[in-house]
């Protein structure tokens, strides 16, 4: 299967979970911006040129990172990285992988908006003081979460890629977890691990 | 089961699925912005006071609209309203389920947060502009999937009311959809269902 990436983007997300299942993958790399995401040829894959997008070998194609999580479990991991549906874990696995895009995300893309891609004079500080104040209320439910817990569903699931991957990124761009230990602890555990640590590094 | 709802919000999308699949199902109404969402009671079932939720009858609560409709769809519907993992139609499905909140409803949030919810000499129209032409793109996207398409992934499933309802919104909120028959078309065949014109009315 091919893995559509950039480095520093929600693709981390999908190769982390290759590695976590050490399924095979080629990667094809962008640089964020790189006038390849808009040609023809990628727009095919995505119609909008973002990554993460998967190119299966049976020729489907899939983007949006929770679907990708979501689809390669289904398919190839054997039961693995997600609870079966008739466990407790099942409801909270499927809340906590929703969390990511639901939640923590877009007060995150406000802040990359308004503090990288605008140009200086059209940015708003009132904007990014409002996404990191959201992001703290959004980060306290995983606080709470966490409390007596090492994943958020179980053992570690799809769920902490998404969330995981969300929460180590808002905490990146100044979300304050100074007060929230349960959160620090998590972004530790999971950058302890291996399949993480590969990600991060992946297409350098 | 219980459905934790508010009028004219994302929990239309979980009364419209179980219409759709003619489950049974107690409503908790809300009105937005009630004291009552941020009561103890209410966060201990959503930690940040929002709707939809759903109390399944084994005492499992989950929130997020997408993780719902899976939850429900996994565990009550025998196979209705998804294709199986086998089916081609499977990857689009997750993707179209997933592409509501992970590309339409950030620019809709935007969009009212800067025209309903901030005090008017807080609002930035410049904040509007952009998530009016964003959000045209995103829909862009949908005009073309919809080419030749009834439904986003095959027969009509939960990628529709996820990716369907944040259509409707958009539209809604002025999105501008003119030059996008297929869209106009889709809209149209949706809210023709009885499932969502009952949903549209719940709770009232």
């Amino acid at each position: 299967m091919k893995i559509y990436y950039a480095p520093n983007t929600r693709a981390v997300r999908i190769v982390w979970l290759f590695n976590e299942l050490g399924l095979p993958y080629e990667l094809e790399t962008f640089q964020l911006g790189e006038r390849k995401m808009r040609a023809p040829e990628y727009l095919a894959v995505h119609p909008l040129g973002r990554v993460p997008a998967l190119a299966d070998d049976d020729g489907t194609c899939v983007f949006e990172s929770g679907a990708i999580v979501q689809y390669v479990l289904s398919k190839y991991a054997d039961g693995r990285l997600q609870p079966a549906p008739s466990s407790a874990d099942f409801g909270p696995y499927l809340q906590w992988l929703h969390y990511a895009e639901g939640m923590i995300m877009p007060p995150v893309n406000t802040i990359v908006v308004e503090t990288i891609l605008l140009a200086p004079e059209k940015r708003n500080q009132g904007n990014v003081d409002r996404a990191v104040k959201l992001l703290g209320r959004m980060l306290e439910a995983v606080e709470t979460r966490l409390e007596g817990r090492e994943f958020l569903a179980g053992a570690f699931s799809g769920a902490d890629i998404m969330t995981g991957h969300a929460t180590i990124v808002a905490a990146k761009l100044g979300a304050d977890i100074t007060d929230k230990p349960n959160v620090s602890a998590y972004i530790q555990r999971l950058n302890a691990r291996p399949a993480l640590a590969a990600a991060w590094q992946a297409g350098t």
